[in-house]
């Protein structure tokens, strides 16, 4: 296993030294490429494709400040996220790929086999061939396990979805350069170490349990929590389904675009858009010069959020089963109003001046934990192809069992394995929810795995 | 079963009789409360709630003609459609409601405990209390088997969605003037009989598993029509899921509303907005004068249909285990796409001049299907309080074992157990693909519930 890993990380700082590249931030008004509309200040591709970053008026009787403006992403495409798996030498492999973005802080991350937008894979920038590609299209070779289309980050895109695949195929084929076959043990070794395995690869990756069961592995995540014992859930799948549609009907939320140029709280300064606190994020601009991508130069616009966010479950026994406190939130872009969500996710940094009556429930029961009673705790950052440097700290922890079970309308208690069951469908779970359970399967898988 | 059926009627009767009132056909330019925007061409109330008539604009790469533009209902509220449940006598019962609609064919209709608006039961129009609305609202009393946000037609509505709910509760609470306690047995014989129980009734009841399955009944669906035989599904729940995912990617379509007045094929001619062939539907006014309804008079515009449609599923024992033969379809309206639909669901008649080339697959086996091969074969019609004798024809034959399983994309073979499970989570079976699962579900689930 450790030799495993050096060998791992011997081929990955080979392929970052192969991935030689420069990021530059430049301002947005002189991005070669894009250009912001002289009616709207929207930031646009010349083509009018990839994306745009336009303006988003949104209003909401939920809690927290009832209305806003703000900066977000427009990319209407449905893009494909794919890991090729594989079970060689009786464990099961990944087919990943080592990629550069140019928001990534370290240099390459860990991505799926096949991580690409529709532009991307019609070639639109006339670049290379997508390597793997034909995994995730018809005709079918293998199988399946996992296909569903999932949210992004419901703050910063309007309701941005990619298609999650998990294709289990026959035989471990030929890594190309820049890809290599890694085995659960590895990943969820990997999956321990900060900035390393991407947002992409952790989205697709919480649909592990669907491919073991497939194999006719437990994925272990509620038996290995429960000590073996069998399952015991506060609430039946019935009762969630309501809880969620109950939250869904609560939760209307009116939004409409607007031009980028008029919001109020934002403007453009120093060639950036920026929030009149500082707060939240910046929409920034970068020239990059890469190697080993697509294309050997591009210069796009990326979200700079300011300050590192944390993303968290609390977690207790009940009845001698782990549940999860999972939150039904709205945010602004989601796809159908409300996901289920971690306990907290949020920048704390934000909580201050006009914000500071806004500070989340339960960010203190989280960030108080005592580490003896922490399960998950490792930074990671979300996507590098639109977030520059935004990292998130990744946490579970188990409040033990005199935490008050008694929650607001906005909180209920799962299961993990419920949870996870709902990922299954798409459009229910969120992808801060998806990528935490994606280092607890990664945590828990190995010892089922090895059954 | 026959003295509760003749009970059942006597009553009905009764209610009707009580009903007095008239729909007479009115110009839409003269509506009492509606009016005809100047700019637009759009119908709207003039309090700017209830619901409007506007025009859409669809694109699509799916087959058929790739874009068009239509009127649309825009609502977009989500109502409650309610059924109270409980067990008396040992067997399921129902509270149900006669009322009204001025789209009915026949004057009353069998429809759910509970069926509003949120403008309803908000009393914009400041009419009566809704009865029984506290059981569909916090706190909770009883058992929620059934909550999901279900879509409506996505020919006729935009993303239109309503929360279907059932409640079970511990006792036989008396029924009010206008409601009734509905037996299983009963229900199952109601359900085939024509325009008696009302489209939202039979979307709600397409849930009656959830129920039966609650109570320790099985539902009889998949194994009654088995045989008793265990089921074999021929595809996994994950190959389901991946085919539906996969349509989805599929389907992209571009929609936008567009000014009714402006729709290329479509003119205000003689008090009703016409399609030019005199194909689809029309968009008519009615005046109401009735007595046993929230109030006493009103106006409304209703969207009338050019013949009856069919809405059928063609089905075959694989394995031993009876299959229906599931559409992907995508609707203009459709709230996310692609739904799981019918084999067939169209009106037979549009299908001349300008679009005898996208006559309906499958339509001529559903409707050259021999009687000895029919399952289910009534007359519904849909929603009253929106459609004028919206008739369509509901279907479930058995085309044998010689018919071809290769299917095109857009088509999956699922048992009924399957599509039930899909019902769920909501949005993804649609509202005609529900109806027929009610109609099989009361036909099988009177012998299940016996046990």
């Amino acid at each position: 296993m450790t030799d495993q890993i050096s060998d791992f990380h011997s081929w990955y700082d080979e392929r970052a030294r192969q991935h030689e590249y420069e990021v530059t931030k430049a301002p947005l008004e002189s991005l070669g490429g894009w250009r912001i509309d002289g009616d709207t200040g929207d930031v646009v591709h010349e083509t009018g494709r990839f994306f745009s970053v336009r303006g988003l008026h949104a209003k909401t009787a939920a809690r927290g400040p009832g209305e806003w403006s703000q900066p977000i992403i427009v990319q209407p495409e449905i893009g494909i996220l794919g890991i090729v798996a594989t079970v060689a030498r009786g464990e099961v492999h990944f087919l990943m790929q080592a990629k550069m973005e140019p928001g990534n802080i370290n240099r390459i991350q860990l991505s799926p086999t096949v991580q690409a937008t529709r532009s991307n894979y019609q070639k639109v920038h006339k670049g290379k061939d997508v390597p793997y590609l034909d995994y995730f299209r018809p005709p079918r070779h293998g199988g399946w396990v996992y296909d569903a289309l999932q949210s992004e980050q419901g703050s910063w895109f309007l309701a941005k979805r990619n298609r999650n695949v998990i294709v289990e195929i026959d035989e471990q084929v030929p890594a190309q350069d820049d890809f290599r076959w890694v085995s659960l043990t590895e990943m969820s070794a990997l999956l321990r170490e900060p900035n390393l395995v991407n947002m992409d690869a952790r989205t697709v990756l919480s649909g592990l349990p669907f491919l073991l069961s497939g194999l006719g592995r437990v994925s272990g995540l509620g038996t290995e929590l429960s000590g073996g014992r069998v399952e015991r859930a506060r609430h039946s799948t019935s009762e969630l389904l309501s809880w969620f549609t109950e939250a869904k009907s609560r939760h209307e939320i009116e939004r409409r675009l607007v031009p980028l140029g008029e919001l109020p709280d934002w403007s453009l300064r120093g060639g950036e858009i920026v929030h009149r606190e500082g707060k939240h994020f910046a929409v920034i601009g970068v020239d990059v010069a890469a190697s080993g991508r697509e294309v050997a130069r591009w210069s796009q616009p990326l979200f700079e959020p300011q300050g590192r966010g944390v993303i968290g479950f609390l977690g207790r026994y009940i009845d001698g089963t782990f549940h999860v406190l999972v939150r039904a939130e709205a945010e602004a872009g989601t796809h159908d109003t409300v996901e289920m969500a971690p306990t907290v996710s949020c920048i704390p940094d934000n909580y201050t001046g006009s914000l500071a009556a806004y500070r989340p429930a339960f960010l203190d029961d989280l960030l108080g934990a005592p580490e003896s009673r922490t399960l998950v705790d490792v930074v990671h950052s979300e996507e590098g192809g639109r977030f520059y440097h935004a990292e998130n700290r990744y946490l579970i922890v188990d409040v033990g069992e005199d935490f008050d079970l008694d929650v607001d309308d906005d909180f209920c208690w799962m299961t993990l394995s419920q949870v996870t069951s709902f990922i299954r469908h798409g459009n229910h779970v969120n992808v801060a929810a998806r990528c935490l359970m994606s280092c607890i399967a990664g945590e828990k898988a190995t010892l089922a795995a090895a059954v």
